[in-house]
């Protein structure tokens, strides 16, 4: 396993779109971007327990084992899901959320923002909630570029769908970039009351 | 592993809809049908060279890896992946080419289907092979249900194309059928002939 193994984990209910992602997000690092990507869906008993998740491996050299076995980043995309997969997430990793949907959040440095919420708001569709999140994704994966993201996105939509996933991927980007602003005023502050210990 | 661990690789060109196949596949084995199963994509080096390939993994117990390793069914829908992946079969294993691109057959056992010519003729639109494909699948597996691929396709496409998708399904259901029943009587006059050494 090379050391620059990067593995994504994106986790939410049956109706989330979370496999369509998936496969956009390990085409946008593997075709586009020109890295190893494995990307895999698992299905079992819990398929029918409303706990859907896909894997995105990314890697520069090739993926010997192509599942999640630390996790550095987890998207979940309800509550069940962030319960259920929260332990996977490496100490020092990524947890998403759509706080929309998950209120009881076990981290402080949590990326908490209403993908669902966006999606009705900005583009007029919940259903683009998972593109949204990728265009979120892309301000906080260090290894899949927008531009990568775009083609990928495009390449898999249904025709006709353009110009409403354009708009998602670019409220998910909007989002995830003020959510960074925010973060670093947060910790500026924190920082002149003396409560940042990092 | 289970002892019943089955392996299935749907290989072909990047616009020929078989991470969508995939996809469709696991979901019927394993949201409709119950089982274990995992779906991984890989992309490399090769992703760009005109290969891509898809693996299902379906067992009755929980997969630990989730690539193929020995497979025991080969879709093979260019040349280049027939030539590519037949090695990975096992010696009793079942290739499935479209015989309107693989003219070239390392097997005399191989099932031979135009899905594409049949997409074009039954369906009227090419980009169905991928599902004619699925429909002569259930055929040859023994895992998967028809009623599950077809509750799995219609979860699947978009909408407004159920109908084209049934049809197309209902093709490679049918052409499925009559490959096996010419292989039984080409057998019994081969066999009438002396020619069957099986």
């Amino acid at each position: 396993m090379g050391s620059d193994r990067y593995e994504i984990r994106l986790s939410g209910s049956g109706g989330q779109g979370l496999v369509l992602a998936a496969v956009i997000l390990a085409e946008a690092a593997g075709i586009h971007d020109g890295r190893h990507v494995a990307q895999t869906q698992s299905y079992g008993p819990e398929a029918r327990g409303g706990v859907s998740r896909s894997d995105v491996i990314i890697s520069s050299e090739e993926i010997d084992y192509p599942k999640a076995i630390r996790v550095d980043m987890l998207v979940a995309m309800n509550q069940q899901s962030c319960n259920e997969y929260f332990s996977a997430l490496k100490p020092d990793g990524v947890l998403m959320v759509d706080s929309t949907f998950v209120s009881e959040i076990p981290t402080e440095k949590a990326i908490r923002i209403p993908f669902t919420r966006i999606a009705r708001e900005k583009a007029g569709k919940t259903f683009v909630a998972n593109i949204v999140f990728l265009g979120a994704l892309t301000e906080f994966c260090p290894l899949v570029s927008r531009k990568a993201m775009e083609a990928a996105v495009l390449g898999r939509v249904p025709k006709g769908t353009e110009d409403l996933n354009r708009s998602a991927l670019q409220a998910g980007i909007e989002a995830g970039q003020r959510f960074k602003e925010e973060m670093t005023t947060r910790k500026a502050t924190r920082s002149e009351v003396g409560l940042d210990e990092d």
